[in-house]
């Protein structure tokens, strides 16, 4: 009898982070870090699939309602008709002739596409025994390509293009597994410098995170130009001149706005600015990123799909991907933007944070260098320190590594404590409050 | 006692036209028009706004759902409340700090704000005793102006251009509003090329079209070039060499395709390829724009929001500009649209069919002729002859023209018989099926 998904549960979690003000940027000064979390229910009571997409509180409820009118593209199919036929898998649930209309490939149905994709995925990895990070680094190049859905791309990115970018580093994976495997994967830190913390305790975070090992910092900007000023110096003063700080926008900006902040900001020496203007302006990126030089352009958290990732590598938009392992169709386009990026010769440094997140994003940066861009230059996973004890296999940090995970799946597995209590709106959290 | 929204009801209906495969294209072989609709009860019994979004069936209950979400920012408030800060009300609804996650302005949560936004247009005309084009036509440039959200597209618009802009044509608008009240607007119909017809029905549609006087043709293609070189043969033959005739590709090439086909079609010159590839990809656009010349390209009914239109403009990337008056955020965002293409010279030519885009649109392109372009050159709006029996004042079309919509509102109310009979799914209609 072969493995077949008989139910997909779908669950509404949130967590009350917005009491504590983590997570506060300029655009989200009150996020309710939560999850649109499924179940692949399966024949054999030992083996499912769990999966997420991320949101901030209200609407997470909007994403259960899509995975919900998706599932049924799911339920009774079996998990090698899905897996020997991958891209033609992702096609059905993408472009459901009826569902595409309200995308399509974008917002809400595609978050709710995400959260399904990764848990077959999740499903797919836990009935191999592996962690996502090796099924993957075990597949073959043609395996590998065989799971993209080329539409819409292959003017920047053929599946021969694809083969041969796979085929390049191939021989040597070994020796990079190894290597992950003892020293993990290179990460920098956000903890320390949201929006809502005061400069006393933003200090206290830095000097804690500095006697961790961490060497890169990121800080909220964009409330007002006083403030940034401000914070970014306190910044600089704690960390000193040679380690790197990064500052993330969060969308506040338009186009000319972006331009005239970064230069007032210029003499603290910012690595990267991070979604300067709104996610969907590729021209503007563009615009930015030539007028603030050598300062450079971040972006990719809400970038939508690979549509708009194949633009801002064509328009020369942005120097750094941050895929985000939700936002997109999940593991399936995830690899399309990795090999985008690996043609243009972008790194990947991931959105993380949230929750879940930085459980998924470890697979997607440790495959990447094992397989496809073989190099750490640049390349940093992001970290938060939140809510990791929710998952049965919560990240491990290490002097600014993530440890290699290893046990089988996605990693975003949630206790079932959790589910209870954080159940909107009726977990024990949310009906006492 | 000022008028408020006291209530915000929201139903899913759906109208089964997959069964006749009126609507019928490449990418949307089944589509059930449907749509979320919403009216605002106030605390004038006699007084409610009505409001769509449009869909083409599984999925409408997400925007049902999302609808459902912003209502909060809704109820409650005044209609003068609303109406003296136009745009703060708009950001109010598109940029809520948890919400907009969800998006942000593009998917699902865009359409429901479509919706509401246009219940509100609705309330405010109907207040007025006006149709809404008229409510838009006695607004002064300033006013005008302030219901615009300039976010992300100062680098293309600003508020002072927008002002000149409407100032241009101001003393001349008596003129306009006179003309199109004897003449009404030209049109052009899609009704006799759906994808689905066969060879008779499509000759047949195209010599009762002909017979009414349509001058203008809309044929699906991108299903396999040989039935559209039938197709296309046959379209041509029935109108003609000198009427035009525009081909519709509903987004299913990749970029070369594109060019490769509209290679094929071009012997019978077709006047527009409309959505030849991804409606995220402007940069495809302007590459098959360039390659196809003088094949003109037209897109937007996927265009999620102003500012991948401000990129289409900028990249010169299309020569019209198919608004819909569902897929951004409403009212608002249209007026940013229209004064975008005034600024850059290109014609506004509005989607419609579904159901309600025809009563909704006939108002933008009106008020953009009257305030805005003061021209008809190259400009049309589409029609459907598709679902008007159930909207209490359907459009009406004479000698290949709208004629002016009189009653109060945005057109959209729809018969409470037809909100009773479709609604999704325990309406007579799907209880039957």
């Amino acid at each position: 009898m072969p493995l077949t998904i008989t139910d997909v549960v779908a669950r509404d979690i949130r967590f009350p982070t917005s009491r504590s003000l983590a997570g506060s940027d300029a655009m989200h000064p009150d996020p309710d870090y939560s999850a649109a979390y499924v179940t692949l229910v399966t024949n054999d009571p030992a083996l499912q699939g769990d999966g997420l997409t991320f949101t901030i509180g209200r609407g997470n409820e909007i994403c259960v309602a899509a995975i919900k009118a998706l599932a049924p593209l799911v339920i009774g199919r079996t998990l090698e008709g899905i897996t020997s036929h991958m891209a033609a898998f992702w096609r059905s649930l993408t472009a459901e002739s009826q569902l595409r209309w309200v995308g399509p490939e974008k917002g809400v149905i595609h978050l709710a596409t995400a959260a399904l994709v990764n848990a077959v995925w999740d499903l797919w990895a836990k009935s191999e025994q592996k962690p996502l990070w090796k099924l993957l680094v075990d597949l073959s190049p043609e395996q590998l390509v065989s799971c993209i859905d080329f539409r819409y791309i292959t003017d920047a990115l053929t599946p021969e293009e694809a083969l041969t970018l796979l085929r390049r580093n191939e021989p040597t994976r070994a020796q990079r597994e190894a290597e992950i495997r003892r020293r993990g994967y290179p990460a920098y830190t956000t903890s320390a410098g949201w929006l809502g913390y005061s400069d006393e305790q933003m200090r206290q975070l830095l000097r804690e995170a500095l006697a961790k090992g961490w060497t890169h910092f990121k800080l909220k900007v964009g409330a007002n130009l006083e403030d940034d000023l401000r914070r970014i110096r306190i910044m600089r003063e704690e960390i000193g001149p040679e380690r790197r700080l990064m500052v993330d926008a969060n969308q506040v900006w338009d186009v000319d706005q972006a331009i005239a902040h970064m230069k007032a900001l210029a003499p603290y020496n910012p690595w990267w600015i991070e979604e300067p203007t709104s996610p969907d302006d590729v021209l503007g990126h563009a615009t930015i990123a030539k007028a603030i030089a050598p300062i450079k352009v971040a972006t990719g958290e809400h970038v939508q799909n690979r549509v708009i990732f194949k633009q801002l590598f064509q328009a020369q938009a942005f120097h750094f991907c941050q895929i985000d392992a939700c936002r997109v169709g999940g593991v399936n386009e995830v690899l399309a933007i990795i090999l985008m990026a690996a043609k243009f010769g972008i790194p990947i440094c991931p959105h993380a944070g949230g929750v879940g997140l930085c459980e998924y994003v470890q697979h997607l940066s440790i495959f990447d260098y094992i397989c496809v861009s073989a190099s750490l230059e640049d390349r940093m996973l992001e970290f938060a320190n939140h809510l990791h004890e929710h998952f049965v296999h919560p990240v491990v940090i290490e002097n600014g590594h993530y440890k290699a995970p290893l046990a089988p799946g996605y990693s975003a597995t949630m206790l079932p404590e959790t589910l209870d209590a954080y159940a909107y709106p009726d977990g024990a959290v949310w009906q006492k409050a």
